[in-house]
């Protein structure tokens, strides 16, 4: 069973999906600390030479002429095996007495960032980050080919307690067959804003947040690190692109290397300020444009709305039945604090961030 | 420094408070994945003997005679050492640029449920269960004087994966100078089809799912016990009062009764059935009614919109970078299985549940 459901209390979508785990005992493997596969893993089906252990792939950044499904690649991108939704699925949409369905298509896809076991992606080099943005840009291009997605959410889940259950360094996206509410949240706040002031509301943020400086943690031609006036987590970074842009999938080659530089930057500083903690990243951008003007999922002025940004969250502090029952995230530190730390970090290491750059063998 | 800041992109308030930790050493004492003050503890702040090493107590049910901040107990609410907010705390409401922020004016308590520290709360007496219940309505009453509070929100983690940093059971409340934005989302729905229809879309959920009985886990004179159509963890429940009332804190004592038995049948099955899961408890309840009508937060038919109810979410799986990123969760187990899981536990230990009666020995 894949089908999206609607919470008509709490007003937002939950996708439920059979494909891991429903009876009680499928949930009682782990000390109810850690979830891990690797426990009861012998080979890691993400390492060079073991593309057979996975779905056929996708997409691939390969050395020319390697085939698919062999080894030669820089980045692969292959159907995740346990997918919460499956493009097979149709999106039918119905009504159960008073409740609503959709029925589950989507797409569940995991980006395999490097065939080194042992890198993280802060620890691979800048063109090989690009890489892995570039395969990120190309599968929301192909995906948003097919009409019925209306949003694909790029994420990567960065150590088990931050939701990995495979070690090898990689990212992964969902396809959804409606917006899912966080984004709708963003994008709706924007479109409010643009349309009161006819100004994009990050722009006008970057500018004040600019002249202030006290949240700003690095800024390069292209882009900012920044630490959210009102972060939810300790220690939480957005990069948010100085140019307004909507969409991620329409940038450049060019401009993804300046990306792949600032992330690296960051996620480094946060590797060593805080030793290597979980962490999820993800990707903000702005939803499929094919709905016909008036539909309610049609963001007709999304090009002047919505300011695509990356947001990521070292998980630091435990979500507790507060968090879940009001929604208000408890932060012990001020953004103002992580951002002293995160540029003290930067400072004393841009030297050695800059030059660790491995020959591309490649 | 405790502020409520909001986060216009996001839509929602984050309160930034610096009581527990701040710098990046002070999130490192853990390996990333339970938090336990216990390690560094020599005795349960929370046991019996041990009054003097909590604040002084705020309300208490106590053997007759028996003197505040001494042992006598059975269910002993006190400030939480740590406040996320404080009601010394002025709630100035006011703008920095183009941000919005209230200072932290609130209360954080702790409610110790009972004096002996190997009991939790699904192994007591429903005699004693009602005290706790009574307990949170009291301190609700009371903080409801407050004209600067407008919620208090009821909640209880059960182990250090659910948020717990004491082993000894408790729930805690915290209050808030606004309402906190699921509460708000939950307020806005009942309120939009209590408009569209005079009626309340909880009781309109009762009787269907009442009729279709597939996912009604439990029913007694005055609840259910409901896994939602639409939930969002495997195994979550709510407990919903059949007859509508907005407001928890009107329940007399008799309806507490009934509630205290309900919820330990509950507690009692997800225990057994999932090997005493972590999981979060809360109260939803109406807000202060303090405001003018007109005032964005007055609530104006509030007795007629809103169903007061308990939601129940063992924490089975992990939260990761889709589900922040999206605000979209992924259930492995659809409600209905659930259901049948949970009945069954019901009915095979219904007996044995109910004979589980300690004798009073207060």
């Amino acid at each position: 069973m894949r089908e999206l459901r609607f919470d008509p209390i709490r007003n937002r979508w939950v996708i439920i999906s059979t494909e891991r785990a429903r009876r009680p005992s499928d949930y009682m493997h782990n000390d109810y600390g850690s979830t891990s596969d690797e426990l009861v893993m012998t080979a890691c089906p993400f390492c060079e030479g073991s593309e057979s252990k996975t779905p056929p792939e996708i997409f691939a950044i390969r050395r020319n002429g390697s085939k698919p499904d062999s080894p030669g690649w820089r980045v692969r991108v292959v159907p995740n095996k346990y997918p919460a939704l499956r493009i097979e699925d149709n999106a039918n949409r119905y009504a159960t007495g008073i409740f609503d369905v959709v029925s589950g298509a989507g797409a569940h896809e995991v980006i395999i960032e490097t065939p080194n076991h042992n890198d993280g992606l802060a620890d691979i080099d800048t063109e090989r980050i690009k890489d892995v943005l570039i395969a990120f840009r190309e599968r929301i291009r192909d995906l948003f080919a097919d009409p019925r997605l209306r949003y694909v959410l790029i994420f990567k889940n960065h150590k088990a307690v931050a939701g990995a259950s495979l070690s090898h360094t990689h990212s992964q996206l969902i396809a959804t067959p409606m917006v899912p509410p966080i984004v709708k949240q963003e994008l709706t706040a924007s479109r409010e804003h643009y349309r009161a002031k006819e100004r994009c509301i990050i722009c006008d943020l970057i500018k004040q947040e600019m002249d202030l400086k006290s949240r700003i943690v690095y800024e390069t031609e292209g882009y900012i690190i920044w630490t959210p006036f009102a972060s939810s987590f300790p220690f939480e970074t957005w990069i948010l692109p100085k140019t307004h842009l909507h969409n991620y999938s329409a940038l450049s080659d060019n401009e993804l290397v300046d990306l792949a530089f600032v992330l690296k930057l960051n996620l480094i500083s946060i590797k060593n300020l805080l030793s290597d903690p979980p962490y999820n990243l993800v990707i903000h951008t702005s939803p499929s444009r094919f709905l016909r003007p008036g539909h309610p999922e049609h963001w007709d002025s999304i090009e002047y709305d919505f300011h695509w940004h990356v947001e990521i969250i070292p998980r630091l502090t435990t979500v507790a039945g507060f968090e879940w029952g009001a929604g208000l995230f408890i932060n012990p530190t001020p953004p103002e604090i992580a951002s002293e730390y995160l540029k003290g970090e930067i400072e004393s290491n841009l030297d050695k961030i800059c030059r660790v750059k491995k020959p591309l063998d490649i």
